[in-house]
């Protein structure tokens, strides 16, 4: 066991060091490698795989909803990008300018694109004439670049790779509709394959996107208690439509501008996924998401059989992403990898097991064991996966809930922020000010006005005046 | 038919001006859509569905060869694209440079990818230190840039989607076996899936890739008679690895230098499909890549039952991917739109077919039409979505055999160059300066040196001199 002693020993702890428990996983982990452009990632075969199964599953659900794919240009020229002055306000700052083609300088700059909704408008311009032609119900799978300061593995780096939609509607009620039922789509995504709850909310005028009338959000609980905005959607009424021209003749022949929508989701999931399920030990993933969902380890595997019956069992799960570890490194050597690469269940199988026509089923997330026969692997392999799939939700929601104070006054608010890190639920005026006093005076930031409000007191917690709404705050990534 | 007429009449005849009629197909068949950077092109919903097609397909077969999928940032640093000499030179006049980051200027250029190898040498002199971490076996899905002066939609554009493999080995056995599995599973992708007969061969030393060893070509000849590549798989020997210092212990505990490969298919391959099936009347898809294969039209279906009848046969259709056009337009119309779309599969139904129990099939590929049972419409349509498919291939391939030549001297090689568009057959002496002539004289260039050899004389077709090997000329995309 020295062996694996030694792989666990490769990565902090995550009570001592929380940051570089992280990174050491995403390392150790194999899911990433970093490059030699600063701030860039490379998503490794397991950490590709995990995306790629985040892909196909939203990608269905999107169709599902009548959504198409498309690819737009990765270059914005720079005249383009100013058409919308809030959005350009926004973005600008980050972004990438490419200003030479071969050899030559060119007549304009164009950059990389943060987010396609100018190309998007410029597109439905060209092509929008007749309500005939709405709604529009655009996606697109790809990368895109922010020229950000301090970057992070998945959470904060200058590429990243994400899906945009983009949809354009005959009315302000189609649009908002849309942005409300693309944001509930996250969110069941995120609860039934990641194993992530969600708040579902509003952001703050100060938070929201920039161009947008109104941006809606998923917010998930990290495990050290900080918050992750986990996906957007945003309604952005006729703005780009007017900045843009994008106009229809409705049924009675009238003029009329669209309205449009647009919602993300990224990469960065997979840092929601790291640091709501990991533990010292390392990944930890749901088994609807794990690129191998059981690890099969045999035991004295030289001796004769072993290996032909640790084959049989992975024949037999059919039904499951499986694989074999008949690699010369030892059980605990294989154990260790198992439990770094977060593989929700590890089969043992050595000549004792089977003479008794057995194995040994472990999870990955509680590290429970059990002895089932041979002839019930798949049943009970199958059953576990959704087992584990259920308690990993119920205890991320159980360790969420249990991180979600209530603040009434302000002095509560900046005792429980500088003490218990989690969610604040406090009530607010719906005033900048307060929101940027917060800020300055805790760190604490507004996350969403959540859809299921509470009163929990009819005064901001920061002024004391009259209070509209209930903001969950909290510290965030 | 007025309307009919109308579309058809959209799309300049094929035989009047091929390129013209080409450039009216992709904008027509809603393939694609021009954007405001110049040369960068708008896949639509129809173009993106096809290229996912070819994604969800190709994947596949690379997967059961061990290829396991990555993503590597977009950016190479100038200093890591100059690490190959030959490498660096082929590229660097034909790439973006990205300058400035947000408001600042960079302290060194990065260009945006046109090709990843030196990212995956950076990568590969990380990760590889023993035989056992090898070979690695990876590909990615994205996009590149190459910043050329003229472009054509799918043939030619600045930014264009694609495959890249990259994979490293311990013998220069194994790579050399790798490119030419690629290259197998390529040719057999084109065939089996997109109906296109591909000439497998190896690239004049002229003609090969910027670093690598050998690169081998499949090529396909379009209707027009113009030659395309429409992949290539590149051995590198141990250029790049000593370039990066890619290196791994042996079993004997000596350092080696590995062996790579890369291999490459791009959304060029969507050209070949229209240049190769298209007619007067737009797109022909062949129905494994098509992304609607059956549309059933009603007729007269304002009368009571034929929608519902119509969407019955929908239903019935379960095995295939089918869609029912009830929108307002007249019949007409819409059997012109299913054809400019290239939809193999058309079915009629009206209210005399109802009564009658039928219904009217028509192919997309030679126009013919059929009555059927509306209970044999499954039964039906799946035997011809097979028979379009491989009749599809067949016809290509007679049109490619029929313009096929064999110029056994420079005059006849002149002649058939300038009077009959196809590839020609003749002996080469392997001089690079023969090829030169050749092109300056005629335009026509090697396309490949295909693995069936055929022993046409014993002189090259160019200088006379002895032959050494038997390739394939063309005029080319």
């Amino acid at each position: 066991m020295a062996n694996n002693k030694k792989l666990v020993e490769a990565i902090t702890s995550m009570e001592d060091d929380f940051p570089q428990w992280y990174t050491d996983v995403v390392k150790k982990a194999e899911l990433i490698d970093y490059s030699s452009v600063r701030g860039c990632m490379i998503l490794r075969p397991d950490g590709y795989a995990i995306w790629e199964n985040i892909q196909k599953e939203l990608d269905a659900r999107f169709k599902a909803t009548g959504v198409q794919n498309v690819y737009m240009p990765m270059f914005i020229p720079e005249s383009l990008l100013q058409k919308e002055k809030d959005h350009v306000e926004g973005f600008a700052p980050e972004v990438a300018w490419v200003t030479h083609g071969g050899n030559e300088k060119l007549q304009e700059r164009l950059c990389v694109r943060p987010t396609s909704e100018t190309l998007f408008c410029d597109f439905y311009s060209n092509i929008i004439e007749s309500y005939r032609d709405l709604p529009k119900l655009y996606n697109q799978w790809c990368s895109v670049v922010r020229w950000e300061k301090t970057t992070r593995p998945f959470l904060r780096s200058l590429e990243f790779l994400w899906q945009e939609g983009h949809t354009a509607h005959a009315t302000a009620e189609d649009a908002k509709k849309r942005t409300i039922q693309m944001l509930n789509l996250y969110a069941t995504f995120c609860e039934e394959i990641l194993a992530i709850p969600m708040i579902k909310g509003k952001k703050s005028e100060k938070e929201k996107f920039a161009g947008a009338e109104e941006t809606y959000t998923i917010e998930a609980l990290m495990h050290d208690g900080k918050a992750l905005q986990s996906g957007t959607s945003h309604d952005f009424g006729d703005g780009f439509a007017k900045a843009f021209n994008i106009q229809y003749t409705d049924k009675e022949n009238k003029l009329q501008y669209v309205h449009q929508t647009s919602w993300g989701l990224s990469t960065r999931l997979i840092g929601a996924i790291i640091m709501v399920h990991g533990d010292n030990s390392g990944l930890v993933l749901p088994p609807k998401i794990a690129p191998t969902q059981v690890m099969v380890v045999p035991i004295m595997q030289k001796k004769e059989g072993v290996l032909e019956v640790a084959n049989t069992i992975k024949e037999k799960l059919t039904s499951c992403r499986v694989k074999l570890d008949s690699t010369d490194k030892s059980p605990g050597w294989k154990f260790s990898e198992q439990e770094m690469r977060g593989i929700p269940i590890r089969i043992e199988i050595g000549p004792k097991d089977i003479e008794k026509n057995q194995c040994v089923i472990v999870r990955r997330d509680t590290g429970e064991k059990a002895i089932i026969l041979l002839d019930e692997v798949e049943t009970k392999v199958n059953e576990l996966l959704e087992t584990i799939q259920k308690d990993m939700f119920n205890k991320a929601k159980s360790h969420r809930d249990s991180h979600t104070y209530i603040a009434k006054d302000y002095d509560e608010f900046k005792e429980i922020i500088a003490n218990k890190p989690g969610f604040v639920k406090a009530m607010w005026c719906e005033e900048e000010e307060c929101e940027n006093n917060i800020k300055e005076s805790t760190g604490a930031t507004s996350r969403c006005m959540p859809f299921e409000q509470e009163n929990i007191s009819d005064k901001c917690v920061c002024c004391g005046k009259e209070a509209k709404t209930m903001v969950y705050w909290g510290k965030s990534y």
